[in-house]
């Protein structure tokens, strides 16, 4: 009896919290201004919502899995997705086979396409928040590549201050983006300026110039050959030059730091170990460029050799960072544990910070560039 | 017999034409990176294609007619709308009954909404293309507003050296949005840094920043009260000062100007008026403040009288310049018109511009701008 009671009480309870978690929907803050949908609630599960009078199916596609929705008698589809990680997600609906945005979000950069997003808040969201401090500016700077033949843009945060005071020079990180994504992905869905605002303002970090530029860059088409990347000629050749000259930069290779999340972090470890006379800090996030190959790593000849003398490179690189979520996929998890393992042989010194519960998203790499930053241009 | 051939001759003739438009589309300067669809013919045909092998009925939604697409074997459905104004237009697609933005472009705010636009290259797209010529650089500029109790944010173009000369002081243009658009317009679909790019190059406009605000401003609600616009008192209060200490500003009347497109131009006149002492040039592309009424204006209250003395209003305004496009509804023709006729009565100089073949739409503001931007601060 006692148990069975239990048993209904825990029942109770059970249905007590979802129905909390079910009335405690909010609008997502990445909706578009007046809209009421989608929403998120406490357990993170992701609530969509559209007329559709005609459709026979709808779907929300969210993290990999698609939901059915269902249609009330006004011809409007509702449903929600399981609970997802804390932080940014990219999904779409699906109208009848159609594969389209929400009407109801902003739209981002990420998957190869513009499309939906949506913030499951997370327990440490202030660091990315929107506070009452001094802020930055994001400028979107416009340049004609001649490597390339074609109109580039990067983004470039400049960290408050900068217009006042027109002397000061500022130490410079440049921060690239992963795959199918682009120059827009860091100041918009990694909230890199909001990060940097809020760590100068705590004086967790030294104030500096972030530029977020494009990792996709090929030479015009020639012939059926297929493109070769020459985005570390662009970065090098064009991009390095063009900011030192329109921005008040430090341009000593102590003050200049190179990171990028997943392709961009496998692209940049490639830049720094080229270029070490341009670059003293380099920080990895969810990547490494023995990925996708997780074998152990033959200091001989990756990378051309640039790891095989430890001590050369623990003298070059003030800061040589790696992170990772605690959720990501295997391959991440074996290849940069991989990596990490050549580091040890080495005897190369190196910061390793793990992201709690999240995966290969932009939480993971918000919580890592917070964290990286702090390190940077401290010596 | 001679008849029937020249019928038959025309037909041909027809034919060919309507055969070369057919085969000259082109994907849109609009769309996302590497997406063939929507393209644009010479005609100023739009077609649009997307897979939606269940669902019943597609449509395109564009210039407020709808178009039916029809169905593949494979589930891909296409067509095309009749030949559109050149220029950007906002549209949609219509999936069963859903409204949503096509996949294929990037989006813009407008309408009310994110969402999808396309441009029609018009015969004087020279005027705002993006050419090899200096560029100055748009910054996101993030403010709290003790008025409204809220983050807000407007768009700051410096011109090309504004970052290299760290003396110079510059005129300052604020430039204004309409109805249902926002602060991001000016500066991606209406391209305004582009348009001065190359009239600074060109040696038409002289350097000035423009500054691209969010006309909807309320104070915090309170009960049930409609909330009152208080974007004058922003715009005067906080973001003037703002922009007079964060940039190189000259920060007399003289050199500045302010102009508005549409409920921006109704808002700016009004401005323009209350703060003389502010501003000495104004600009109304499609809008002025007598608007929605067309009836003759009494110059003793419209305005608070504000026009009643001609002369001093000669004597005070640099440039008074209204613009308007030859295809506009009619409800902005005789509000404009009796506008026209009140500076007449008055004696008050203004100029008048007309945009060819432009609707109530952003080919006639990107014009307006391009005449506007060249008459300033050359006094």
């Amino acid at each position: 009896m006692k148990h069975a009671f239990s048993i209904v009480a825990i029942l109770f309870f059970t249905a007590q919290i979802t129905c909390v978690a079910q009335s405690n929907y909010e609008p997502s803050e990445t909706n578009q201004p007046g809209k009421e949908y989608p929403k998120v609630n406490s357990e993170g599960r992701v609530k969509v919502s559209i007329l559709a009078p005609e459709a026979k199916k709808v779907q929300l596609d969210i993290g990999g899995v698609k939901y059915d929705l269902t249609k009330d008698s006004e011809g409007v589809w509702t449903g929600e997705s399981a609970p997802q990680d804390e932080g940014f997600h990219y999904y779409q609906l699906n109208i009848d086979g159609a594969s389209v945005p929400d009407p109801g979000t902003k739209y981002y950069y990420g998957a190869g396409r513009w499309g939906s997003g949506i913030e499951v808040p997370a327990k440490d969201k202030e660091k990315y928040a929107l506070k009452d401090v001094p802020h930055g500016k994001v400028s979107e700077q416009l340049y004609f590549s001649n490597i390339t033949q074609a109109w580039r843009r990067c983004f470039v945060y400049t960290p408050p201050g900068y217009n006042k005071d027109t002397t000061t020079e500022y130490p410079v990180l440049y921060l690239q983006h992963g795959s199918f994504e682009d120059e827009t992905g860091w100041a918009e869905q990694g909230k890199a300026n909001l990060i940097l605002d809020n760590l100068i303002a705590a004086n967790k970090a030294v104030p500096m110039i972030v530029v977020m530029d494009n990792g996709y860059a090929y030479r015009p088409s020639e012939g059926s050959a297929r493109p070769q990347s020459v985005f570390e000629e662009v970065l090098i050749n064009e991009v390095i030059p063009l900011i030192d000259t329109e921005y008040r930069t430090k341009s000593d290779r102590e003050h200049r730091a190179i990171a990028g999340l997943s392709m961009g972090a496998n692209q940049t470890m490639r830049i720094i170990m080229n270029h070490l006379d341009k670059f003293a800090s380099y920080g990895g996030f969810s990547g490494t460029s023995n990925y996708p190959n997780s074998d152990e790593i033959d200091t001989a000849t990756f990378l051309d050799g640039k790891f095989h003398d430890g001590d050369a490179v623990n003298e070059q690189i003030n800061v040589f960072w790696l992170g990772l979520g605690t959720k990501e996929p295997d391959i991440f998890m074996k290849t940069v544990g991989a990596f990490k393992n050549m580091l040890k042989k080495q005897g190369i010194d190196y910061t390793f910070y793990e992201s709690e519960d999240t995966a290969h998203e932009w939480l993971t790499w918000r919580r890592s560039l917070y964290e990286y930053a702090q390190l940077l241009f401290k010596n």
